[in-house]
């Protein structure tokens, strides 16, 4: 039986995103606080998490309220291992296979999320350094992983969780052109990604992993787009005008 | 029972190196199949690791020579899913801890290597973009993850396994002064480390690891200290001589 859990998150966070992804598939009961990325609270870093990010969880000790962290309840970070962790301390909701392949192709997709889709996303809506076909070919990859039917390894796992955050907000993104690509070319590109023929899987695997309840529940999408404006809204003039 | 397994892997090689240090923690049977790094078979990427790196695993199918793949084995790549895949498969070696929170612990060690130690250490050796201070940073930031005794997580693990490999062969580097920091300073940043009060738990920690017969039986100095010669010894003109 799980001891205490306290999950500190923030909803723009996609990293902190797949931890809430896991916790609600398996229906776990646990405390959810959210933290201003804006304006931590000061107790955070030196009682949570160090590094001062989210996603971090608090777990056994006694119950004490989330902005009073006691110093008997074990802290761990990063989000990765944290969906590790939720699979472990769940094992009935199945959020890994039992054959160790199985398991061997979740995390080596999780891998690829982490230093290849991901890397790709940040490249084209952040940076400026990955160019739209980059990421067409981004997705291309992914979808050559995905089983023919079903999710990431065919039941839903934390590979599922691990991708979908970073999915759902490139699309808020682009529905908004908000990211540094030329001006106009957002809706552009998110047209083509979700009807391009050469991307039918994939296409299915997003709306069978967006269509869940653990996701339904914990996407605010009109949030993520406010934050979205607040970071992008006035690097416009640093943008190039589509040509396409 | 696990099926067979045939490991391409590269003595030279840390990524693969580890998870040799897994497959002898866990006394499996399994075909080791060197691969010249520097030539490598034509059959390698098509046939096993499209990425064309070491390590990889071919596993289950028919029992066939190593140089001639079967289709019908599964193929795994990525050091750390590689870990993990030995741990799931080899449950009684206790590779990972059984208790979710001690995991954690792991995994977190683990992300620390390849997010902090891993990169300091290149920027050190490789690149010249990290100092004597920032390693030995590096050094004290792994000590502080150490409990008082034993291994990264109490009883060895996977995260032993992932972090002695780079150690190892920074050691070898240091003591033979090959590496892209100042002629002359690679053995008294050796010194540093293996001395200073400072690092005095994670000195015993090295020596626990590198005692093992996982350690003694999968390390070939040598061999290592020669490729590196090769790697380093025409770059002498590109370094600074230390002012230490
Ligand atoms: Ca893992």
């Amino acid at each position: 039986m799980p001891e205490i859990l306290t999950l500190y998150t923030a909803k723009v966070c996609p990293y902190a995103h797949r931890v809430e992804l896991a916790l609600a598939e398996a229906k776990a009961n646990f405390k959810r606080f959210e933290i201003d990325l804006a304006a931590k609270p000061e107790w955070y870093a030196p009682k949570v998490n160090p590094a001062s990010k989210v996603p971090a969880v608090a777990y056994g000790g006694p119950d004490v309220p989330a902005d009073q962290p006691s110093s008997e309840s074990t802290k761990i970070a990063e989000s990765l291992v944290l969906l590790e962790f939720v699979a472990d301390l769940y094992p009935s909701a199945n959020l890994l296979p039992k054959d160790p392949v199985k398991r061997a192709q979740a995390r080596f997709f999780i891998d690829a999320v982490s230093t290849k889709f991901n890397p790709t996303y940040f490249g084209y809506s952040v940076t400026g350094k990955s160019s739209q076909a980059d990421l067409i070919k981004a997705f291309k990859d992914i979808q050559a992983l995905l089983p023919e039917t079903g999710y990431a390894v065919g039941e839903y796992s934390i590979a599922d969780a691990a991708i979908i955050p970073f999915i759902s907000r490139l699309f808020v993104g682009l529905e908004n052109d908000l990211g540094l690509y030329a001006i106009g070319e957002g809706p552009k590109t998110l047209e083509l990604i979700k009807t391009s023929p050469e991307l039918k899987r994939i296409q299915q695997y997003i709306q069978d992993v967006t269509s869940r309840t653990s996701f339904v529940s914990t996407f605010d999408s009109e949030h993520i787009k406010e934050k979205a404006i607040k970071r992008y809204g006035n690097l416009n003039a640093t943008r190039a005008t589509s040509s396409q």
